[in-house]
């Protein structure tokens, strides 16, 4: 089972459209954050402040990149990055359990 | 901020109820355990193996503990025990975030 060791975790949730979207934030020694987060079903927008690196570790969506007409289908594992002050798009359609890395 | 520190954090999400309840698992040095989790409105039955410390840290729900006709209402920030090998019953009004503590 994978684990991330040697962390801190905030205590408090990150709670996103009336909790569809939620979080919990994970510190690692050498200064970087990633979230765990869970997406249920629905459609999303999010901005970003740094490059993100979306892990998606079980669920399916379809995400529309920045500059991008297109959408990307995720059905179990998959992942994508969004640049630093961008804008992306998601369509959740099973429950989305994810990692996202702030790099 | 509170927070939890010189932890392991368990990658993937434990998700119940269709998603509706989503926790991740946080395992400490001296060898307890706690999940960090958040429920969304709706009404639930849990089970327990060991005695749990359910700590709300936001939300509004009633609850009622095993061999109990009483509904206890929490708004806000609020704590039960709930002992070994029980059940107990969670009508949750607002989206409520938690740490149970296994004992």
């Amino acid at each position: 089972m994978s684990q991330f060791d040697n962390v801190s975790v905030i205590k408090e949730a990150n709670i996103y459209f009336d909790g569809r979207v939620t979080s919990r934030t994970v510190l690692f020694a050498d200064g970087t954050r990633k979230t765990l987060g869970i997406m249920l079903p629905g459609e999303y927008e999010f901005g970003t402040d740094s490059q993100e690196l979306m892990e998606i570790l079980a669920g399916e969506l379809t995400v529309q990149l920045p500059g991008s007409e297109e959408w990307i289908a995720i059905s179990g594992k998959g992942e994508f990055t969004v640049p630093a002050n961008a804008k992306f798009k998601l369509k959740v359609t099973q429950t989305a359990d994810y990692v996202c890395s702030y790099q």
